[in-house]
């Protein structure tokens, strides 16, 4: 099994930025959402268009869909895995909304979400970040992950 | 605007795990698409489970679906992005099959990669890869990106 270790005062600085992000979702602060995204910073989100390039298009996006969410929700990211060294870190893992309305479809699937980060000017900033969950081939439809310990898949003996 | 600039060398690296990547992908060999991935890499696929750990499960999930392929196709990345310093790095992009046969279905859509790297014992190897096309929140069916060029995305206004 290959080791590795992460510093600590980096991987702490990755997880405020996250810690951050987070608390602004919540609040449904758009401005704080991209607070920490570099000018060039490349989101490919869960839902199209497939790429969107840059703070204020990202703030857009983000402002086009939160009236969609429930007044109120919490967040919660699980499974985190953090690389970071010199001045280039990812983090990648799981993410999902918890609405007050266990019915609403904001909290249908977790999400697998992808970070990348670069230090600029000695701060860190998002300059990737990718979301998705994945598709059936079998039917063309999304894949919600309901249960995060559950590595199901479709029948595929339908074609194998 | 910010501006960075990799190591040379450190880049070059990178470029030549994604080229022999390509070239195992094209030949169909199984042993040679994780020849370069980390022991406990965690790849996030298009199709479902939404998540594997490690080479042999990965070998696995390229067994069962290169069958599927047409016998003769080649690949193609664009548009990639590669943050490297030190002992971490990641690459996003664009990555498509070129069937032979135009119609095949492995032909109908770019896919989304991210893959994050870790130099382990002074050799780059992968520790993620993150796979993905959208889906449309309005029907749940996935959302195929056939021109690269194009950020088109649903007709929200029958949401909005």
């Amino acid at each position: 099994m290959t080791t590795y270790k992460n510093n600590a005062a980096d991987e702490a600085a990755i997880r405020e930025l996250i810690s951050r992000w987070s608390t602004a979702l919540e609040a449904k602060d758009v401005a704080g959402l991209t607070a920490d995204y570099a000018d060039h910073a490349v989101l490919y989100d869960a839902i199209p268009p497939y790429k969107t390039v840059g703070p204020a298009a990202i703030r857009e996006i983000w402002s086009n869909c939160l009236p969609h969410f429930p007044e109120s929700f919490t967040t919660e990211h699980r499974d985190l895995k953090i690389h970071v060294n010199g001045d280039v870190a990812f983090a990648f893992g799981l993410h999902r909304f918890i609405p007050d309305d266990p019915n609403h479809p904001c909290g249908n699937t977790w999400m697998r979400i992808t970070v990348g980060y670069h230090k600029i000017n000695g701060e860190w900033k998002v300059v990737h970040e990718h979301v998705s969950i994945p598709f059936n081939p079998l039917d063309n439809t999304a894949w919600h992950i309901k249960d995060a310990e559950k590595l199901d898949a479709p029948d595929w003996s339908q074609v194998y």
